[in-house]
């Protein structure tokens, strides 16, 4: 049984990837920990809890975590994408949660439930690698209660939000290399590359929509979101990054990965933020300041649509 | 009644630091964390626990931090300076403490030291700030109980580790830009501008060494710390720099400060890890990246080698 | 008639390419110039003397350019690739050439040729950018006289000599950036995601070696090189890089490219060198630093390889 | 005889420089060339043959340099200190000059007038180092006719133009570490530790004023220029920097020097564009990119005031 705690700064493909590990059960969703990112940590938190409340998840805790990358300024918000609250202009029709944040900070739920537990967990960082590069970093105790990362993030052909840096990478690039390049945990990392090609069409949507109100709920949340992906992509439909990572968490292996060595770019240029993957046979020389992950560059497209559909319904 | 928190890497004039702090009956010596820096993290830390040995503060929990920088690998132990025990080679002729160290990590000693306080906590950092980084970045609710930071670290006109960076902060320079750019305490640094200045000579050496068993101790650390700077400043006497910050922390006041704005360089030039000092009267224009804090530039300097030796005799 | 200016450090595809140029009747190969690179630049000049030596150009004139990068130092040269001479071992089994190099620097020849010519030139850089980022920014007059340039560098989906960076472009990246996105030249890159489908295989070697004495030569040239990338690839053959960008300047349109901005990392990290094309449909805001070039991606690959080799037969 | 040529970017100080070396009788002012700067190309130029107009010297050949940096683009121009036109809007004043612009680039008069010297010659660069970084890398050849570099530009302990970085060297930090780093010619550095101390005060531009057309000119020039330093160092009187190593370049000698190994930081980061000066005694480790240089850090002030002003009568 998968014990997940998903890491979130939602964001619309945010809430379809906590409905997606909300609803699945045969997954121990242990804790839910917030962070800035795609909007401001409010309205993340705010997100978060509204969307656990669409899925009657009054049973996970919710901790707040950093409002601010580790190092230096984020330069910019996702709100092009979706929406200045977040979900498309739609968050306030979530239903409100009745159980709020827990009363101490996201590091401290993480380490805490990580503690308390049994068996290994799974961390689900969906959004900037802020609060598990300071969990990681300030409290390495906790490592061997973590049997793996599965991540949302990076680009190895492009970025989203510049040419090089996909945005969750680029928002906390060097939390990202803390926690993708120093550690040294067991590590799948869900790129771009691979999430575009899960894209969802509108036919998809519309069967969700048909499934009943959660359903309904989530397609709702898609306007904006939708409008942006038809404009950059001239693609109608929706790209939903964070639910393919989560799938992975669910059900190891839905995702499959190459592994190879990645370094994370940190300095102020154009590729700031972005992940670097060694795709070449060999290397001419050593490379320092990369590690080898698993990289998840494939998967049976219609059937993780399915085994999504079927888990939001 | 000062109430302190020393983060440490002993070395040896982290050694007289912290027997400052041991020694000086008007300070609440509520813990004392040890850091990567001088030499690696488990010499760092026995160092620490023997020199509060030789103080006979039993009663100080001591907890391990952070073995490595937040992002990037640290380049260089400070060996040529400390030995490589970081006392000199004769860490191993200090007593041996009862008590170990504490069963938590050093982040989160510090925040249950915070949050049991009755009143505002002095920090004073005297090593590279990645422990402080962390705790204030994943555990801010514990900032109201920091009344500020006294750290020892940086050089406004030039560097000591490397031309233009002092090894505190070149370390590790994220952190660095993490606790004096991006937080908000109030923060004094005490850099080596005046450190240098503060520097004492082989008589007030002897004369500490002639004070007791604990004098004595401590003079004996200085071999391979005194040779160092004799080579590198023609100077045959010994700086040192961490005690003139926890003088500060214990007696606030005793340095005098400038308030200047400040930035760290975290780029890989050859400005790496240096601090930058807003020395103008005016800006050209808006600088971004700069915070306000109160920099150390003077003191009485007999007095306070005196107050220091008062103290450690 | 195309009139080029071969910019180059023979390296054993840049013999190739200057072959390809020199034997190819219908161009005026006004002169050649050489720059350090994939070896040092006293071998990179007497490579391409032998090369023209072989092809019977005495006429055209060579004249020696930078030995080191704008700015930076060279990290690494290219032997493990091309041998320490450049040419697998075998450059000293090339004919000498009677004319030597010109009494004029590269960046006076390419100005003096440039001005002299009735009709606008075809730049071809197939080393580091050095020379021509000199040209551009210390005599700008004469750009007026440079239709275009036709650059062998960069990689847009991962590098050669890193995992981010190519070779040309990732030894001098400070001149890359002033050429691809300073100036504004018209300008076709031509980068290793498409030399790399243009390999040519040990069958195609033989038959160039059996059309006469100097496609057996060529051929020869290869042993260190085709053990490289049998070695880095898998792949038992050989990649002409720099042979497919003169195939473009030779013969406008071989090469089908797309217009795509492009930026250069120049920062010191894992992406220094590399370049950045913005493969996005719409970008999420105004991004600065970009250019758009015209980046060739495709090519008929059997035609261009067969004009290859009738042209060095 | 001193043999000069002045690279500069006037600007008021520069102005003073230019005057200086174009009245001091025992110079042999070879040429002048422009560059961007303190404010656009077009005006430099224009003021730089205004100012030689001034001094009644058609004779001096000047030619047009580089209009932007090498490599980044130039944050900053500097009218807030040298007014719009740079020169205290009072450039159109000045009288015109009969002889306009040669007909060649700044690099290629510099070339010329150098292989024609028949002895060596002095580079006074008074502006950003663009042109002097292309004249020695793209012709090398001409090296052995420079005697010395004398340049006004860095600050070791602060900048004017960043916290950090001083005007010249921050508007082309990669030229800059060409120029000082990279290259091996005897090079005096003139920074602003210096220069501020040499500043003039109104009773000297009074006497200045007082001793003729070209004092009264030189003097107008200062309005805007007066109130910057008034406003930004609460200082009556002006900071002629330029002037102080022109003055160096005619009287080599006049300033005190001390060798020290230098470093430009060219990374985008709070330091960019600062020279790095190592003033230790000796250095922990190997500090690579650092070239010993002599910087000029004294003289006696009343002296060089008194020979400025002599000249300049």
């Amino acid at each position: 049984m998968p014990r997940l705690i998903i890491d979130t700064d939602p964001g619309v493909d945010d809430a379809f990837a906590l409905a997606l590990a909300a609803r699945s059960p045969e997954v121990d969703l242990l804790a839910v920990t917030t962070v800035f990112g795609n909007v401001g940590l409010a309205a993340t938190t705010h997100n978060a809890l509204r969307v656990l409340a669409l899925c009657g998840r009054e049973d996970v805790p919710v901790a707040v975590g950093a409002a601010r990358p580790l190092v230096h300024p984020q330069p910019r918000e996702a709100t092009a994408a979706h929406g200045a609250d977040g979900l498309s202009g739609r968050a306030a029709t979530l239903p409100a949660r009745g159980r709020g944040v827990e009363p101490v900070d996201a590091v401290t739920l993480m380490a805490q439930v990580l503690q308390a537990s049994p068996e290994p967990v799974t961390l689900v960082p969906i959004g900037p690698l802020t609060n598990i590069a300071l969990l990681l970093a300030a409290h390495p105790g906790v490592k061997p209660k973590i049997d793996r990362l599965v991540i949302m993030g990076g680009g190895l052909s492009g970025g989203n939000c510049t040419a090089a840096a996909e945005f969750n990478l680029w928002c906390d690039p060097e939390a990202a290399r803390r926690v993708l390049v120093v550690e040294d945990l067991p590590t799948v990392l869900v790129p771009i590359d691979l999430t575009y090609r899960c894209a969802v069409d509108n036919h998809w949507l519309a069967r969700l929509a048909a499934t009943g109100p959660i359903g309904a709920a989530l397609d709702s949340l898609t306007g904006v979101y939708r409008a942006h992906y038809r404009e950059s992509m001239g693609f109608d439909g929706t790209v939903i990054h964070d639910a393919v990572a989560v799938a992975e968490a669910i059900r190891p292996g839905i995702l499959a990965t190459t592994r190879l060595p990645v370094a994370v770019e940190t300095a102020f240029g154009p590729a700031r933020g972005s992940v670097i993957a060694d795709r070449r046979l060999t290397s001419f020389a050593d490379e320092s300041g990369a590690r080898p992950i698993d990289v998840a560059l494939d998967t049976d497209l219609d059937a993780l649509r399915a085994f999504i559909l079927s888990r939001l319904s």
